[in-house]
């Protein structure tokens, strides 16, 4: 076991009606004005928003609205949120939404503290020294944000998806109740296993060094989103396979399952970003189309420090046997369960394939896999998923 | 899934050589002078005490001792070291040692801070305030307490072992080198994966809700503890069994493992409890004599809210059928490592039950569990046990 640092002070409130806290834990903490961060108008029709300003109310707490940000959330957006915050002097920022909003709010959070432009933090050319206390409201289970302090945005004009991470950007306290999550689309539910899927195994198939303990973590958290995912597809209202699903989400970004762990990366969300940078396809549905493709790939590869990791992955996730079983097994439930497994699917034609594999190799330095990830490997996992 | 509230701001440091970090953690987190807590003298002779006070004073930060902490601590030597943290007016309390050091820092911590006698807070007669912040060094991993907010401690005057949380008590950073673990005896090492067990099964076998996902991790930490256990017995050296034991401990009492579950309670420890305060065994070796006598005793009673769990139990963690089968394995392997599953091997009698059954009736109403556990269950369980 690889040594390592642990710490998550994230709060977390989880279950039903949660969300009718959230005015008393603001007033707690001393939060006077929030800046209200949201997607699309649904949470005015759905009553989402009228619970959370009735709450906000009721202790007193004022705020500014920021709302319309997109799923792959752009710079853009994240620069005007910052002009808000700045102007009305908020003291933090009140995410309601899925991933996208969150990480916004976390970049909104240290770009308002930030002297300059935010991309810069992006970009490292400068720290993150402090941030606003961000607080959340989760309707969507899927990228782990709620007890993380990563966030990831795209910049638009640049087509760069890049990610900030700072003790300063954990949230205070994530509130995740289920119930929010059943109106989830059935396409967004079955991309959003992928990406939970996909945050559990880049560790577990890529780490140097992989404790036994963790890969058993890993594997239980992937048993439980196959379970829950299937559970879901069959009754949407089914709240108490929602509720697995989503601390499963939960659990498979937070830091556990990467204690102790050594060497590994995402190769699979280096290839995604290109994706939804250049063609905007959902996160998860990007991400179903490259595993399989970059497992096959990996699996075989010089630079697979653990290729019988395959092995127990068919093993214990699936009960087979082999690596190429296991595989053909989640690839074959990911087009049971309808997210996309083909570029084709997403409307990525082999005419576009030069372009991506530039832009994946513009992602390889940031994510530190550039020695591996050579224009041929890449050319050769995104041919296998054409 | 039931609601919950997860919240546990420990930092973990955790791997090689981490206790030579001690002095710049004070450092950065403020601290001048510190309480030095520890057990026996084994630590300045084996050379992790001139490390510490090595690395303190290498950051300038001072200290007075408090040694001589026993296993089962004991309020005496509590209410002695509250004393010599209020006379050197100590901003912090150091913990090295294992789980009885840390609870007793924990309980010095919370009464330093306290206007009046320390017991008052283990009987709830005044509310845990404030703490000093602890800092802990663990050389024993077992109980858990690295990680979460409990301390218990035994009056050994009313023979009561009791305990006392507050989101004041967590420790403030938990260094766990599993290095520091080498010495640990075989008796020692197979009494605290006893413990790690007990504190597995509590919440697993007994709560009214319990999520499958909880389930799965459970039993991925109880796997761990088999086979890191069975490995170090082998080979007392071997660093990667030692980390992996270590870290299933922390995981398996640092909340994560209760998320969603409800309605559980601790008979074993409750039970245990007595044993450890009427006749001082190794809180470990008191455990592995409770749980198949209970194990058995529980599945079979009206009071079990999920009989399938068992059987359950017996599939996932030992690759068999039945409930029955489950529970005796648990109990041959308790045998097959050496850690004791009768009374007679601790040396008690029954002559001693009725002392034992009282002692135990007297905890129940402060575990919540009067209900059940009534004189003639604890005569069953612990009957079944001799």
């Amino acid at each position: 076991m690889d040594n390592f640092s642990f710490y998550n002070p994230t709060r977390i409130e989880f279950g039903k009606d949660k969300e009718q806290l959230i005015g008393q834990i603001l007033a707690e903490q001393g939060v006077k004005k929030v800046l209200l961060t949201y997607g699309s108008e649904r949470i005015k029709r759905d009553g989402l928003f009228a619970t959370v300003s009735k709450s906000l109310d009721k202790h007193g707490i004022s705020f500014v609205e920021s709302g319309g940000i997109v799923s792959n959330p752009v710079l853009s957006k994240v620069r005007e949120a910052i002009a808000t915050a700045r102007e009305h002097k908020v003291d933090a920022i009140l995410s309601v939404g899925g991933g996208s909003v969150l990480d916004s709010s976390k970049a909104i959070a240290a770009g308002t503290l930030h002297d300059g432009d935010v991309w810069d933090l992006f970009l490292r050319k400068a720290p993150i020294d402090a941030a606003l206390p961000v607080f959340a409201i989760l309707t969507l289970a899927a990228t782990g944000s709620e007890m993380n302090n990563g966030a990831v945005v795209t910049n638009e004009a640049t087509k760069e998806k890049f990610a900030i991470g700072s003790v300063h950007t954990f949230p205070k306290v994530s509130i995740v109740n289920p119930a929010l999550m059943q109106t989830v689309s059935r396409d967004y539910l079955v991309y959003s296993a992928a990406d939970i899927i996909a945050h559990s195994i880049e560790g577990y198939f890529t780490a140097r060094v992989q404790p036994t303990i963790q890969s058993r973590l890993v594997e239980s958290i992937i048993k439980t989103v196959i379970e829950s995912t299937e559970a879901l597809l069959a009754d949407p209202h089914d709240y108490d396979a929602r509720a697995e699903f989503a601390w499963a989400s939960t659990l498979a970004l937070n830091g556990i399952t990467h204690a102790g762990t050594a060497g590994f990366g995402y190769p699979n969300h280096m290839i995604e970003h290109s994706l939804s940078a250049l063609f905007n396809v959902p996160h998860g549905a990007g991400l179903s189309v490259v595993i399989p493709a970059w497992a096959k790939w990996y699996h075989a590869h010089a630079s697979n420090p653990r290729p019988a990791q395959f092995e127990r992955f068919a093993q214990q996730v699936f009960g087979l046997k082999t690596a190429e079983e296991g595989i053909a097994a989640l690839e074959k439930w990911f087009d049971k369960i309808g997210t996309p497994t083909r570029l084709s699917q997403l409307g990525i034609t082999e005419a576009q394939l030069p372009t991506t594999i530039d832009n994946v190799l513009g992602n390889a330095q940031w994510f530190g896999l550039a020695g591996t990830y050579t224009r041929d490997a890449v050319t050769d996992i995104l041919k296998q998923a054409l």
